[in-house]
């Protein structure tokens, strides 16, 4: 293959094909990612960045979702690691997904793709990672659905990658979740234009892809957030300034969103239950991956007690874990944007990873 | 007019006019109400009961909205008060709202209506009051928007109230709560079937009401509760039962309330601002109402931290002020749902309430 080098606009990789948990094999499975940084000539100093739900393989410069920690000198460092960041399977941002044309009868998919889970996503980017000659992670990084992907790493690929960072993340979504993905979901499906899922070349549902936006706004945001940003203040005289910046942004998410992605990834979320497959100790008894789990005090969609709950895990099988709750008050959108404290986390954790590693090539016990 | 009896299936009252906080009189006005219990000879024993978002006048007996809050022997003691609720206005319970027919055209108001407020309900039911022949209130009690309301009456009328009951409520909505109504009612309005708000006749928005309703739900119970009440259990094995609940709650719903009815009974929650006519305790400077206050720890749509600040404000100037946060799991849906302690807290204030009125004529002060 081609040396990887750096790739700020995303490309889009093809393989012959890829297992899905649903039993269907995608053939071929396409995969959008972008890559910064240099790989080192060990190629040992590679990390992978994954997206949270509606993010995409654009993690990084102009508009990335995370490009206040990446970068040079930023937390994912891209003068010393080489990052990587892929779209996932299922989504609408150049890997497959719904909207993409079944080869069998040259239509999209619709709600005829099957069912995506987060190992699946998982699995794509290994078959990415094993593309790009990597050997083995130094990191896997993510928050939110990104953090399932991160957890779904250190569980699926012990020997895969030397150290996962899931940041305000969950083993398994909680009724509540659930239930704020199914309104999601639901809106949509009100929706006459979403057609049972066929409305590719038509009129996308617009409106309920819409208000399942706005629903998902409020529950990234803190009260307290909210408070700040918009109080009771008004646009108009009859309209306040948070309806008015959830209606813009419900909209305008519709640019670029596919509104069958929404679907199939909520629910990849809403199926993922690592204690499915074992008590969460006994699934972490194999990780040979050192964490480093945040969580923010006022994220209330996924509440610190969701991260404490994989600490306690990973200490009682004496694995390699730091943890920190960070005081914030940007709600679950917190590892998004007030990003200085999870900076420092995050360079430092890896720095001594990284330096472990080339030291005596292996993992030192942090402190 | 004839003495109040025992009225457990909604009646209607007509009266004249009544004028609205927008400048628009309606006339005539009705007001749907039942009253449990009898009047006592000197009409000092009346307590009313105001209803939250999507309740209506049928509190008490079978399926009444608060049954486990009044009867004999209970908070809300039919034995020894006279008990009266009343359906909104702006409501579709049997009160004037943009279901009603508009005098001027024979047709039904729709979003013609005028909007209404807080104390547009508060105004009507002060007519309502009035017209029962009842000089003063021993009681005003409602949680939720019913809080609103029992705030509205001891500002607007404090001498027709001799004691306040707001529990989970707000002196004013936050911004959170704001846009969880506000994506409620693009929900409704992003249903084709609106049309605008003119549907009566024909068929209504069923799917934006459910999906408006879905999001409600989700807010009026914890966490703990839905993991307590659903987990992740599955209902099929493609269905978790919070899916399911959900979503025959939110259709279910569509029965018996009206997307318009939703909207503007939203709005006014939403308007619903005291400290625009004052600081809190320069409203409540005027007040000689007692008042007990109540909200729940896991209620986070009405966090404690809004009751508390209406009790700052009525300790700053000397108010009789109980309060009590009482440790719930049932998150907002506790006033209804969650009674012991509460029905404790209001029948020992209710008692010396009354007790003391009928010794004194006056309110000593509480303990």
């Amino acid at each position: 293959m081609v040396t990887p080098a750096m790739v700020t606009e995303s490309v889009i990789v093809s393989f012959d094909k890829l297992e899905l948990d649903c039993g269907v094999t995608l053939s071929p499975v396409e995969c959008a990612y972008e890559t910064y940084g240099a790989l080192n000539g060990a190629r040992t100093n590679a990390i992978l960045v994954v997206h949270a739900f509606s993010g995409d393989a654009h993690a990084a410069g102009e508009g990335g979702w995370w490009s206040n920690m990446i970068g040079p000198g930023k937390a994912f460092d891209t003068d010393r690691y080489f990052i990587i960041c892929s779209n996932v399977i299922g989504g609408c941002r150049g890997s497959t997904g719904p909207g993409s044309i079944n080869p069998e009868n040259g239509s999209p998919w619709a709600m005829a793709f099957p069912p995506v889970t987060i190992s699946d996503m998982v699995r794509l980017q290994k078959l990415l990672i094993e593309y790009l000659e990597i050997p083995r992670l130094l990191a896997v990084s993510g928050g939110s659905m990104g953090g399932m992907q991160a957890l779904e790493w250190a569980v699926s690929y012990p020997d895969g990658v030397a150290a996962a960072i899931p940041i305000a993340t969950t083993a398994r979504h909680s009724a509540q979740q659930i239930a704020f993905n199914e309104v999601g979901r639901q809106a949509i499906m009100a929706d006459p234009d979403w057609n049972g899922g066929d409305y590719y070349g038509g009129k996308p549902p617009a409106r309920g892809l819409a208000v399942a936006r706005m629903v998902g706004h409020i529950t990234y945001m803190s009260d307290a957030s909210m408070r700040e940003k918009f109080g009771r203040r008004l646009r108009t005289p009859d309209q306040f300034e948070v309806e008015s910046y959830l209606t813009y942004r419900g909209y305008k998410f519709v640019d670029r969103f596919d509104a069958n992605s929404y679907i199939y990834i909520t629910r990849a979320m809403d199926s993922f239950d690592l204690t499915q497959r074992g008590s969460l100790p006994s699934l972490f008894e194999r990780a040979r991956t050192r964490f480093l789990v945040i969580s923010f005090t006022s994220d209330w969609l996924y509440p610190s007690y969701q991260s404490q709950e994989i600490v306690s895990a990973l200490r009682s099988r004496n694995a390699d874990v730091a943890y920190c709750n960070l005081e914030a008050r940007y709600g679950h959108d917190s590892f998004l944007v007030e990003v200085d404290e999870q900076t420092e986390m995050v360079r430092g954790f890896l720095e001594s990873t990284f330096r472990d590693l080339e030291r005596h090539g292996r993992l030192a016990r942090s402190a």
